[in-house]
């Protein structure tokens, strides 16, 4: 029987500190991934970017490990930009994304200083442009454009939706050099394209194809328009592992193929890109991250054998959401036999509150904690209040120390919204 | 060209003061729900307690019309129960339900003086009466039946999965005698027995058929074992209108039939039943609320043509999480000819993001409000800060005023749970 540890801090002693749940970040293995990003995801043919996507988790601890790392910010709404101000980042090297930014959040942008505005559609585009043009701020602007290859885990598929909500399709090419030109001496400066194929991606292929498609893109606008397209982005989707079904490559082998692909592509079209960049979100935050909870009734029902624990949808939706999978241990008895099958349920008065189908554990009784992997990316930032239930506590983890960064939210906060004020009609 | 009104307010000059993305309440729509489920609700041959389920919106403003009109109410965790003790809720009048109860959570209980714990599983219920042990206070207790019918919309299945996660299995009628002695001469009260069948229902004849059950269940508790089981409670899960097909019936109709259908069980069954109880939530709060956006950029992708607004999947993830239909209208041009056809997709950062897949609309343009209707229950209550976008403000209207009741969340807000403190190891 051996007890979880993460940063050489038990497990048990943190959950003691802090409670249950309690969302627990290794800080060494953000700070490896994102490292390793950064050494393997270069070129000697153009330089190269590594933009953290914060919509995974983003709060000022971590955004100062993305910072500390020399690696830049993708923000999607006016709160992504004040929490990046807020946490030191430079704002030079936040990227805007998003596909519907409110006129309130372009301009809380171009006053934040940010650096980069990554318009999804046409009249977006042109409102950034419209925007920066009443303010004295220069910003540089590219466009989403759907490459029409989607992806999911290690399937891709080339000729994805047209239809989808995201970006300008590709074949688009006239209009989107119509719309380029539009920003010509303007307080913009159109800077090149982005693209992001899909989530949990486990194939260089599909990037590559993507990239082959995006630099085809480029060398159109350069010779036919003469608009030269200097960055392009290859946003982000690169998978972890979830369970033992996984097998996402090597953050190193999946750089090196990117870039090989990039500068396969780049030679063979003989365009002048200059920068390259990916947007990694799940892929940093993901693994470094997991939660733990205290075990509280088991329940048989038919076939099943339940073990409730004191958290669930409101502190990780994905289960629900998507299907998501994980897996777990019980952080006291790591290296027991697992041979009991169970079925890891919520507290949430929902019957999709199950966070684990199918959990292989050694027997587990009430007050055992419960180490639920990978729930670093998209668990804390989706997290609500559902069912009176605050959100849970973060610590960040290194070397036998750790440190509160995100406090739980106690039921007095759950007030601190509310109000009985008079609105004066 | 008409402008929406709520409770004699135009919809412009709501959206004008308070902003949007915005749930508005037609205060006098809540009122008339819960007082035509008291009047109702009711029969010569026992009494009945209306409970409203808090967890489809439980704000201090709802739970005081829920106080006003002497209903009860339904809570589900620590933070639910404190909620409703802030708001001045007679404590005797709550539920407190959920499968997973803490020993805090039970202890909150008991130390705010609520009358009525629903114990879900039999671990649960054994803690509950342990607990009240050690304290002075009385509290009645039920316990969660699995009566296996399960319903879901317009159909219902008799016999529905023994493997759920709530309840006990309505076949283990000898081991529910020994668990619920174990209840005597305890400080708690064995009332009886709680089901809830399923959600968003619309035939009667599923709650009649468990019902049924539920009172065959009592039968044999009073007659084999001389426990009496004074209280029922049917739970909740009356459906609404979301879209033209759905065709929820009246309360009125809906409550006569559960009535006679009580009456008859318990005639036939010969049973002291003293009280039946139901617990509705989204059918009180659910066509009372309706979220108003503001149109954003409109995109042309393949053959859809999309309309985004500034809210989606932060403040209503009922679409993407369960399929949910909503109807919506432009708040400016009520009655004008809906001959286009749009996407509503969100702004968040998912494709799943969509709030409406195909809304019938006048022509929109950019600035326009987007009314979605009936987005009362389980919106607010799911909602999180996801993509950094704070939860929307609520307003109550009634008789051309309003009052706003939870405040907009900022994007300074965003920062409140932020800390950077040591934790002592």
């Amino acid at each position: 029987m051996g007890i979880m540890e993460i940063g050489k801090v038990p497990v048990t002693r943190l959950a003691e500190k802090c409670g249950t749940p309690l969302l627990i970040y290794d800080e060494e293995k953000i700070e490896n991934k994102i490292k390793s990003y950064m050494r393997n995801f270069s070129s000697p043919l153009f330089q190269t970017e590594v933009v953290y996507a914060s919509k995974a988790f983003g709060c000022p601890a971590m955004i100062e490990k993305v910072k500390d790392a020399g690696a830049s910010l993708d923000v999607v709404s006016g709160g992504e930009l004040y929490i990046a101000k807020v946490s030191g980042m430079n704002m030079e090297k936040v990227y805007f994304h998003g596909n519907n930014k409110t006129s309130e959040e372009i301009n809380t942008a171009l006053e934040f200083g940010c650096g980069n505005i990554v318009a999804d559609n046409p009249e977006e585009f042109r409102t950034i442009i419209e925007t920066a043009a009443c303010t004295k701020r220069k910003i540089n602007l590219m466009l989403r454009i759907n490459p029409k290859v989607a992806a999911h885990t290690h399937e891709y598929t080339v000729t994805a939706a047209e239809d989808s909500k995201f970006g300008v399709s590709i074949d688009h090419k006239e209009k989107i050099a119509v719309l380029i030109k539009t920003a010509a001496d303007k307080k913009v400066t159109f800077k090149g394209f982005h693209s992001h194929i899909g989530s949990q991606i486990f194939e260089a292929s599909a990037f590559i194809k993507a990239a082959g498609l995006m630099i085809g893109l480029c060398s159109y606008m350069e010779k036919e328009h003469d608009i030269p397209c200097p960055w392009l982005s290859l946003g982000g989707g690169f998978g972890i592992k979830y369970t033992a079904e996984d097998d996402p490559p090597e953050t190193e082998t999946l750089c090196r193929e990117l870039i090989r692909g990039g500068e396969e592509a780049i030679r063979s079209a003989g365009v002048k890109t200059e920068k390259i960049m990916i947007e990694p979100g799940r892929s940093i935050a993901g693994d470094a991250g997991c939660t733990v909870y205290k075990v509280g009734y088991e329940k048989i029902a038919g076939d099943k054998r339940y073990l409730f624990v004191d958290g669930g949808m409101g502190d990780n939706i994905r289960p629900a959401l998507y299907g998501a999978e994980y897996s777990c241990d019980l952080a006291e008895h790591m290296g027991d036999t697992k041979d009991k099958e169970y079925v890891i349920g919520g507290k949430y008065c929902e019957s999709g509150d199950i966070i684990i189908r199918k959990a292989m554990l050694p027997e587990a009784k009430k007050g055992d904690l419960l180490i639920v992997y990978s729930t670093g990316a998209y668990a804390y930032s989706m997290s609500s209040c559902y069912n009176g239930t605050g959100r849970p506590a973060v610590v960040f983890v290194k070397d036998g120390r750790a440190r509160l960064v995100m406090r739980r939210e106690k039921k007095e906060d759950l007030m601190y919204l509310a109000k009985d004020q008079e609105v004066k009609i």
